[in-house]
């Protein structure tokens, strides 16, 4: 992996929003239920369409016509343990986008294993934090040549793929103060590789543009409630004029 | 099925508010998990109460002394699978009135199943997108007969029932930028079908209602995120006064 | 159980609040899906970090390093249902913090069987409304002398426990227009159990602050939906000068 940092500015980033939002893409979550709606709030505000199956009898289906894949492991239950295999089945045989996100995967025996079982899978996009990227080492280490994305969200995100590595300097504190906003980063990341090939420059991108929103979205707030609302707005309402004033300032 | 479009003015919506004021039933909700929040609030803010039961042992206790039952199989898994048929036989055997809400029927053959499943029984309301009900012909077709209400939203919500035919023309277009305005809505129309016995004008009288609080809430907001919060607090303020202003606009 | 109402003044909820910003307690919730998202809301607010695990296979890890642990069964399901005695056994080895949240007990056989289960714990808090502490009777009945803490939530709260009795009168009937604002209480008073021996006192710190935040939100809303979004942030803002103006009014 490089380690060199590729410079973004906001035409590139505004490139790829501009194709997401053209193209619509839907991103079929298997995510955890504490998160569902805000995640399907982010993806709509960034022009994108969600869909969240679980049943094992029909995931694949729903995933068939998918721009993209999520999965999130926040409330893994007996049935969306079943529906994973089905949905890295479709990624694998489709070559489509997938971001994996290892929620609490320190805490959980259950969790590293089925984390390993999806990092079996060559080109996804993991996503976590800083423990929990750190609690999956061993597993990332077991899957190098696997040609993953690994995506560090925190003050300064984290981006390394085979095609290139990115840092992400936006965002504002409160957004670790509502739950879910981490989690709904994981699927706008996953609508961003719908519309963008190198999946690197697509985390770039979507986290660009959602750390800027809630960098916005903390001026015009009084506390981490109505920071989630503005964040929504914030997000729907980012063009290119504003990724330009605030990614030079 | 009539085609003749009834007019509805302001006295028959608020008639139907005020009775679910008055009466303020129970909506048994086997809905979306993404959904689950937004239609629990939009019912307290319609006057009505919500209970989310799911469990196979339960569902048909908690129906029991419900006004209504809603269906909605955004998020259908196996369990919420086994439960239908235990409200279908609760609507049935007492003939409490519910509503079906066949999410993303079109994406899925487990949920085309699902939906045959449902429509055999008679009496029932049918709330779904164009491109849902468009997927649901065939099963509509041989329904015939049944006695449906189907409820068709869009720009212009259609509605057509074996007592009547409704035309709502209220709404915002953010209303589709939120996740779970849709699924809400067949929650307001099983609480107006709990207090009226002709559910095209129950259903009539709360798409109005919601209509207008959207775009009394679309005046008040900056985006999708405080579109949702203004959408809560207008359904909750809507009054005759508002509803005649709105109508004759 | 004593009757005497302990005084509660300010400084006493103060310092339970300090020790849960700067111990940051994890709360294992197992609760509503309907109220998983405003329930980690109002945990993060309060300074306490929520988790939400439901998979048998892991509900004890996860609750193994957790300050409290939650049981709400608003939506309780066969999953659920096999992962509380999980939940219940950690609990009982550990000696940690657990309360119990009996929605709807009143209206399922499914729910009072399960309360019977939950309530052969020693050392537990209840936390329900007057309906659903009444549908309950008989089983706490026969709880007698497992040192129970009994809250009952509502225009006053009264709390009831081995160590001592307190009574709270804050705030606001928005509160009941709003879901999962009771079940985010229940949360609220485990993170204070994970910080305060006392569990009496613990919910009395609770509940007054929650109401407190109530009151602020109240004045600072334009109904449920906004009133919700108020209620985070005013809780999130609650300080020690903030508790002393309103416990003196």
């Amino acid at each position: 992996m490089t380690t060199d940092i590729t410079h973004l500015d906001a035409a590139r980033v505004a490139a790829v929003l501009a194709r997401v939002a053209a193209q619509r893409p839907r991103v079929q979550c298997l995510t955890n239920t504490v998160a569902q709606n805000i995640t399907a709030n982010m993806l709509l505000a960034f022009g994108a369409i969600p869909s969240m199956a679980i049943h094992v009898d029909e995931v694949a289906a729903m995933a068939d016509g998918a721009g993209a894949i999520l999965i999130n492991i926040g409330t893994i239950n007996a049935e969306s343990e079943l529906a994973i295999p089905k949905l890295l089945e479709v990624a694998r045989d489709q070559a489509k986008p997938l971001v994996f996100d290892p929620v609490f995967v320190e805490l959980s025996p259950l969790r590293q294993h089925v984390a390993r079982e999806v990092l079996r899978l060559r080109n996804i996009v993991v996503r976590g934090n800083a423990t929990e990227m750190a609690a999956l080492e061993d597993t990332l280490q077991a899957a190098r040549g696997h040609d993953l994305t690994l995506v560090t969200t925190g003050k300064i995100d984290r981006i390394e793929g085979p095609r290139g590595a990115f840092s992400v300097a936006h965002g504002h504190p409160l957004m670790t103060k509502v739950t879910g906003v981490g989690c709904a980063a994981g699927a706008l990341i996953a609508a961003a590789c719908a519309v963008e090939s190198n999946p690197a420059l697509a985390a770039a991108a979507a986290l660009t543009a959602y750390g800027i929103a809630g960098e916005i979205a903390a001026e015009r707030s009084n506390g981490p409630g109505s920071f989630a609302v503005a964040l929504i707005d914030a997000l729907a309402g980012i063009d290119e004029a504003t990724l330009r004033a605030r990614m030079s300032a």
